[in-house]
């Protein structure tokens, strides 16, 4: 057993390796290093993955007695990362790596000069090398349970569809009605944010939250992210926009959301490769839960908007919370994902979860995916794309091999609300607290069901012990028409 | 060939990996990831030894045919690595890292409580373990010989003392005619040096120098360093004093020297083992070069001083050149050698060089030490440290177990006059040059003769090639009988 905890470790340790030449790609390294640094990161996943998919790793796996329940997770988490990593044959992970790394450069250009025929071809080859990955990786209804099994383990497409069918049903009409009715105006949060008042305010929430900078930090890049190196180092990055209060707050407490999941992993897991969220799902729903169910709430900034009143005098000198409450929740069918409301989002994924499954079923041919996108747009939120660099070109995934991701963030917006709700009612005082600017309860819950685990429990059956049910919609649903049928008096 | 390449070129990716994750525990990491991060240093180093030391690595040296002489230079440089590495048992290896890994934490205890006997065991340990160590590297003339190869391979022990007598015998009466002399005072540098001021200045001089910071950056860390991830991508950081100009304007220009080297390897070299400096004491020749003979020159503040002026009004408003000259380059001996100026420097290394030679000829013992290390100080530099913490415990190096290390600073001084002449010979463009901060011909001369042959030239073959004579002393007594006898009167 101490072989294969040892093997496990090195494999670990150079995966966070490489996630730190990662995060010093997006955030100190010089411009000119991008080329060594590609070669090096590829280097240490290369080991990585041999040593995972190694003849050593397998005799271990069969032959090691576990010594603790920790123990048989271990194995039993291994052993399918094992059999999921050695089903696809090396020449087609090197195909899907050099077809998405000569991909990313076209979609980069077709987005920039509008121009889909350029990344067309590309993204047909993705296609194409998708399918038979996921007839590599095998599956039994459809070859995209296998895609999103990759980032969301054990949902399978039917659930999804069933969940996703009845946030369609219940979200379509409210979208329409606050459409239709008087819109709330954002002025409030658009004005003078000076960048240094942000970053500290931010920090400073985050902390006040639970996350822990003796095990962290927060640096600026392009795209804010959240990165772990272990346990005890989980690093956000932040973008702010010195005219526009949300993207940089929000982001923070977004970012802040998936650290303090794995900073709350169990210490006894560290360098073990439990150590680390167990679904993209899961992990959004605490970025969600933090951004929006605590930071968009009305509780929250009853004890925060003093704060930033005296830290933002420029912009919200004149304000009062309840403007300031709207500013930060108007809902506005926009073309663009990264900037939609908490109302329209889960639109946006399910249109790319729709596309995605036509398109792995050869149903819908990369030639016909820009009209399909626009009109998908325009029945279900009401607008169509301009063009299609703020339509089918606006997003990187697809350009990168990453067919099966979208739907997790949708998946985190149902969790977020099952899971905040489980825990208060588990725990009244943690409604109370976020009314004063006490998260203690809450992140004490969130650790004790959720955090904790790291990869011991599937996202399906953290649901399950934390809420007694799978995933809902419903929840979400009922969070959705009480927030903003307040807002927009339906 | 290639397959030689793609293994040597992991290794090389490896290590570097190693140094990011040192240069971030240095930089950014968050104190409570210490212990983590020494694990993943231990695991990329670990696997990239094992990864030399491999028997594919052997076989895939003796088999491959080289196609150029780039290969040839490589095949011979690794095949010398391989056989250095495979000769020490990897017990010993462990042992060694155990002991250090120990000693550091005792070290830090004796030398912040001044007792020597808290570091003593540790230390005796050592000295054991690292005879054991040079026994298993082997040696022709004295075991002292095989831990100086370490650092700078191919120099004897015979010819370090050699020189080293020379410079004895010239040095120690100068440094008496010094201490007997009116001393110069180094009021100018020692005022309102305003930090962020000190920053930009040392930047702007180094880029001005040719530090590349498109392939490069600038860091804070309390103890200043030069670190390389590849070719394209050579860090310094630097720690100022904001009331001392001297550590944080000296001290950056030599880490960008040590940085300049690196950036100016042959980029056919990159991703290889070749791509390093080829000793410790060849690159010490060239942070010394510029933190000295270009920086604390008097035609380099002909033409830099009235910038400083201007930036530190405070502090040298009323300074003019000569006052400004005298005061960067006042000598008085002191008892730390990190203190140390440029005329009684060499002489704390030549005392450790001796007492290392003792303690590892079993002639010194650990218990003896302080009372010898204190004797030397006082006949050499006139001065008896006024404790262990200032004397015999100052420095990091022996409790890391680094024994035959200290010699190559010396010899980097040494070396640097010599180069410095024979570029300057070569040139004559050079000297007008640095009195009008036009830094390009002497550094194109470095490149050429220095920089750009990595590890394919030993450091003897770099001197040889460069300044037609091996390693001699004469030059640099005469650069200090100049210097000095100039700012003395002697």
């Amino acid at each position: 057993m101490q072989d294969l905890r040892d093997l496990l470790g090195r494999i670990t340790d150079l995966n966070h390796a490489a996630a730190l030449l990662e995060w010093d790609q997006e955030t100190y390294m010089p411009e000119g290093a991008a080329e060594s640094r590609a070669r090096q990161v590829a280097t240490l996943r290369s080991l990585a993955h041999e040593l995972l998919t190694s003849k050593e790793a397998s005799s271990k796996i069969q032959t090691a007695q576990p010594e603790s329940d920790i123990d048989k997770d271990l194995i039993r988490v291994v052993a399918r990362d094992i059999e999921k990593a050695t089903r696809v044959p090396s020449s087609l992970i090197a195909e899907l790596a050099q077809a998405s790394g000569m991909s990313k450069g076209f979609w980069q250009k077709a987005r920039s000069e509008n121009r889909f025929d350029v990344f067309a071809p590309h993204l047909d080859k993705i296609v194409d090398l998708t399918i038979q990955h996921a007839e590599a990786l095998g599956y039994e209804e459809t070859a995209y349970d296998a895609l999103l099994d990759q980032y969301e383990e054990g949902m399978t497409t039917a659930e999804v569809t069933s969940v996703f069918e009845d946030v369609k049903k219940g979200l379509v009409p409210i979208v329409q009605t606050i459409a239709d009715a008087p819109p709330l105006s954002d002025a409030v949060v658009r004005g003078d944010f000076p960048l240094k008042n942000q970053w500290d305010f931010g920090l400073d929430v985050v902390k006040q939250m639970g996350y822990d900078l003796n095990h962290g930090r927060q640096d600026k890049s392009a795209h804010p992210f959240s990165t772990a190196f272990s346990i005890t180092d989980v690093r956000i990055t932040t973008r702010s926009d010195a005219s526009f209060f949300n993207p940089g707050f929000f982001g923070t407490l977004h970012e802040a959301g998936h650290a303090m999941y794995e900073q709350g992993i169990d210490l006894k897991l560290e360098g073990s490769p439990l150590a680390d969220g167990t679904s993209l799902g899961m992990h959004e729903s605490q970025s969600r839960m933090w951004e929006n169910l605590v930071g968009r709430s009305r509780p929250f900034w009853d004890h925060y908007f003093a704060e930033a009143k005296a830290l933002f005098p420029a912009a919200l000198g004149q304000a009062d919370v309840d403007s300031f409450y709207r500013s930060i929740n108007t809902v506005a069918s926009s073309p663009i994902r990264v900037e939609a409301d908490e109302v329209t989002y889960n639109l946006h994924i399910m249109l790319r979860f729709e596309l995605e499954q036509d398109m792995i079923a050869g149903k819908l041919s990369v030639a016909d995916l820009p009209d399909e996108w626009n009109h998908r747009m325009e029945t279900w939120l009401g607008i169509r794309p301009e063009n299609d660099a703020e339509g089918v070109l606006q997003d990187i995934h697809w350009s990168l091999g990453a067919i099966g991701y979208f739907p997790t963030y949708a998946l985190g917006n149902l969790m977020s609300v099952q899971l905040f709700n489980a825990a208060i009612s588990d725990i009244p005082q943690i409604s109370e607290g976020l009314a004063n600017g006490q998260f203690a309860p809450l992140l004490s819950w969130l650790r004790e069901n959720v955090h904790q685990w790291g990869r011991r429990k599937t996202a399906n059956q953290i649901m399950m012990d934390a809420t007694g049910t799978g995933l809902s919609a419903d929840p979400w649903m009922d969070y959705i028409r009480t927030k903003f049928g307040d807002l927009y008096s339906f």
